[in-house]
């Protein structure tokens, strides 16, 4: 199929603030102060776990409706830990980003565990945001020309 | 160094919405009605682009910190193309995500074009959003229990 371009443009403001424009949405990410902020909005790494469940919402009531599963509500949670070294600038085997995100979905549904398990697999697979953190993906990043 | 935890939760408004917490924040992630939502927010994937640039920022600022670098301004334009065919249900090749990001910034700053493209690479580096695009990351995803 053809892709379909997204972008995003953001502006900074020192030392941790970014406001970012997607489309006619803006989306601040900062840091709380005890990571060099002032906390005006969610950190870089909570947008990664707000990225991924809004996927994973996404996907998983598309293929309900295709199923004929009926979903009365749901909650995404997710989490991870890392470990601030490399962040830091010192020299560490760990990697910069998290170990492992866990996400755990509770599902108001009259679909079986079984159809369930199979829903959430089936929605991994097809999440853009999920295949972009578990797979790799080439990064660019380059001077503005000019 | 010890790890540190980060989390969210949110609640789902069908049939593409997520209203996200994340400590005091809320962040409202939605598709366009093209893509099948309400149009109330950001899209998942623009979440990530905005992941990215919002985790480059600090970096950069920290970095330029460290060497002395002075940052008058920065503009971080992020963007990526996808193909629909796996998240639509298709059997394709085409991976479900971006099949590659590109991040352009716009950094005003007494700093030579060399040193600019060094602390570019070692943000990349440090940049834990970063990593866990460009690197795989094991993600699991369960339904809660009970």
């Amino acid at each position: 199929m053809p892709t379909i371009d997204f972008s995003t443009s953001g502006t900074s403001t020192p030392p941790a603030r970014l406001d970012v424009s997607a489309r006619e949405f803006t989306l601040t990410i900062d840091e709380p102060p005890a990571l060099g902020g002032t906390d005006a909005g969610a950190n870089p790494v909570e947008y990664v776990l707000a990225a991924l469940s809004g996927c994973l919402n996404v996907v998983i009531h598309m293929i309900a409706a295709e199923r004929g599963i009926t979903i009365e509500g749901m909650t995404i949670r997710a989490r991870g830990a890392l470990d601030p070294a490399r962040l830091s600038g010192r020299k560490t085997e760990a990697r910069a980003g998290f170990q492992s995100i866990e996400v755990e979905v509770d599902l108001r549904t009259d679909a079986s565990a079984e159809q369930v398990a199979d829903l959430l697999r089936a929605a991994e697979e097809r999440c853009p945001v999920s295949d972009n953190l578990a797979h790799p993906t080439p990064i660019s990043i380059a001077p503005a020309a000019g």
